[in-house]
């Protein structure tokens, strides 16, 4: 059996495969963006990976190519592909993570709920999509958002013009992905992992909770959500990872409607801050389960070990200190509080770490959790 | 404060650290014996750690010096500590792992339970303790014994002459520690951590099962260990700790005897086979209790995360394959199993990986954790 994952980018998300791998005896290489990143630990090579010649050597020496975020361009995945080297997830899936555009067209073509939405080429189309939305909408870049960046409410048709026009400098198409506004109660997150070979394994649907447009908090399971909120969560994840092929892990950002629907809002197509909290609050976490998926083994159980765990992020961090001078006050005062920090420097609304809690009482453990992560910030 | 744990030697207990220091965001670094060894990842150095100036140049790169084995010897670490180096356990403490004469002594003078002991020189000592004891008698080398080396059942005075003249040849004092043959129920293990600053910390008493000298088994908690049984070990360990001044993990290797003394057999001055279930078992880890206890920060919380939790080493591996070769078949039949491999060959009766099961029934968890660590066995 082949067992050495290549991990293209050394962010958080590679860093949190380590542990993982290194439990199950899986040889992990990360090729990183610079020196001293998250992931440094596992970093053999550090490279631009949208140069074809620096990816092309790192996957010579690995068995099967992974990734930290989305961003490696299709033609250099398509040529990986060709050379008989295994990427998961692979370029045609993973397109619909790095293009919202496409991403929006294909559930609408699988059937899957989605908030209205339309593809925009300038201000008059925009204009006539808010004349049909109470005058309101949410414009996104196509290409290149997260945390709330490449993400705007609209409620004139020129709010949107220096989009439409660096996209027009850039050569590329020029389209803007135009969304209703969903009145929302809450958003939640459906985990799901699939092996090349098809096995799927879901998480308990989790309530993500957002500031500024960053994933602050998350509660495992969702509170409120069994039965018909957790069967319509699972069914739209399994519809969407085998409609279009994922591999590895997926999350499905969902939004629970005021009036009752589950709209899906964003896929990340690898382990995803929604599921930290399955590090300790599943039998097998998000990080060990995408290794398995990559390299198609059997998946593992992912039920929860508790009856509730609360994930915080640590976000910025203390204004003039390291965030390890916080552990001795973090640790005294929560012992059963699991503090995970990334390696990076902490800089306002930055993810990083986060603090994981687990137990039977939700106030209790979301408590814990909460106060906890604000030891870390100033 | 200082978050750069150097570990002495490469093998599996290194190798455990790295998952809790990445978490946990400590910086770990690693003086391997050799090239590719279990802690390979974390291996920044690799030297003869009983050669002064490998181990103080290793020394000057970190915050705080730890261990995978007791085996450094006492003027290298009383250099250290000469020279300001954070040493944690400190030579004084670790004096007694390395020494079980001494060993015997400390805890004797600590008036702790131990089997009945004496030093011998040579054969006529030893025949007048068998004398005394129904001419059985348990020898062992002071130094170098682990995993049942160094351990011999003797019936004769003669029986031992081999290491008598073995020992007077190394110029060593000649002395050998001989033990009554205990008639124990069962064996169990009691797992403590201190920090410098005094903390203490008890996981749940184990049970601990040997096949041929080598651990193979551990069930925690020991079944029907509660109240009494529990006390005496947990006192026992806190006594130790103590008295010995010892900081890290520690492990305390007991008997229960058949008329129902708890005796103390061994001492690990580090995390130990017996406390591998708290990976997934407890709510910090003996890993993770390691770090925090060598950096002096505030200890974890120590629960058992279920009511029962069985680890199953593996033992030697498969005669012709690799280990991970057998993944999809443990994987597959075994979704809750946690397996852990170390990175090293499979050669007969090596400690090559182990398999954690927790649950709710002892019977059902036991089962699962044995079957699924059989799949690597031929």
């Amino acid at each position: 059996m082949n067992t050495t994952v290549g991990v293209i980018g050394g962010g958080q998300l590679a860093r949190m495969m380590i542990p993982a791998a290194v439990n199950l005896g899986i040889r992990i290489r990360v090729l990183a963006e610079n020196e001293g990143m998250s992931a440094d630990l596992a970093a053999v090579q550090v490279g631009d990976y949208r140069d074809r010649d620096v990816v092309l050597a790192f996957a010579e020496t690995v068995d099967v190519v992974t990734f930290d975020h989305e961003h490696v361009p299709q033609e250099i995945l398509r040529e990986l592909v060709a050379r008989g080297v295994a990427v998961h997830p692979g370029p045609d899936a993973l397109l619909y993570a790095q293009d919202k555009l496409l991403m929006r067209q294909r559930l609408s073509e699988l059937g899957l709920p989605v908030p209205d939405w339309a593809r925009v080429e300038n201000a008059a189309e925009l204009g006539v999509f808010l004349a049909a939305h109470n005058g309101r909408a949410v414009v996104k870049t196509a290409r290149g958002g997260y945390d709330g960046k490449g993400v705007r409410l609209v409620t004139h048709e020129h709010e949107a013009d220096d989009w439409f026009a660096a996209l027009a400098e850039d050569g590329n198409d020029g389209a803007l992905l135009v969304e209703e506004l969903v009145e929302f109660r809450r958003e939640l997150a459906q985990l799901v992992a699939r092996r090349p070979s098809g096995q799927i394994a879901l998480w308990p649907v989790v309530e993500t909770v957002q500031q500024g447009g960053v994933c602050s908090e998350v509660i495992a399971p969702a509170p409120q959500s069994e039965g018909r909120l957790a069967d319509a969560a699972a069914d739209i994840a399994v519809r969407i990872v085998e409609g279009i092929g994922a591999t590895g892990m997926l999350a499905v950002e969902l939004f629970e409607t005021t009036d009752e629907r589950i709209l899906v809002n964003e896929l990340a197509m690898r382990p995803h801050n929604s599921g930290h909290w399955s590090i300790e609050g599943s039998t097998t976490s998000q990080f060990e389960q995408h290794l398995r998926a990559v390299l198609d083994l059997p998946l593992g159980a992912t039920d929860a070990r508790d009856p509730w765990t609360v994930m915080v992020n640590i976000l910025g961090g203390p204004a003039s200190e390291t965030l390890s001078s916080r552990y001795p006050a973090a640790f005294e005062a929560f012992p059963t509080a699991k503090v995970h920090t990334y390696g990076k420097d902490p800089r306002p609304g930055r993810k990083v770490g986060h603090v994981t809690v687990g137990g039977d009482d939700l106030d209790l453990v979301a408590y814990q959790a909460r106060a906890a992560a604000a030891v870390f910030q100033d």
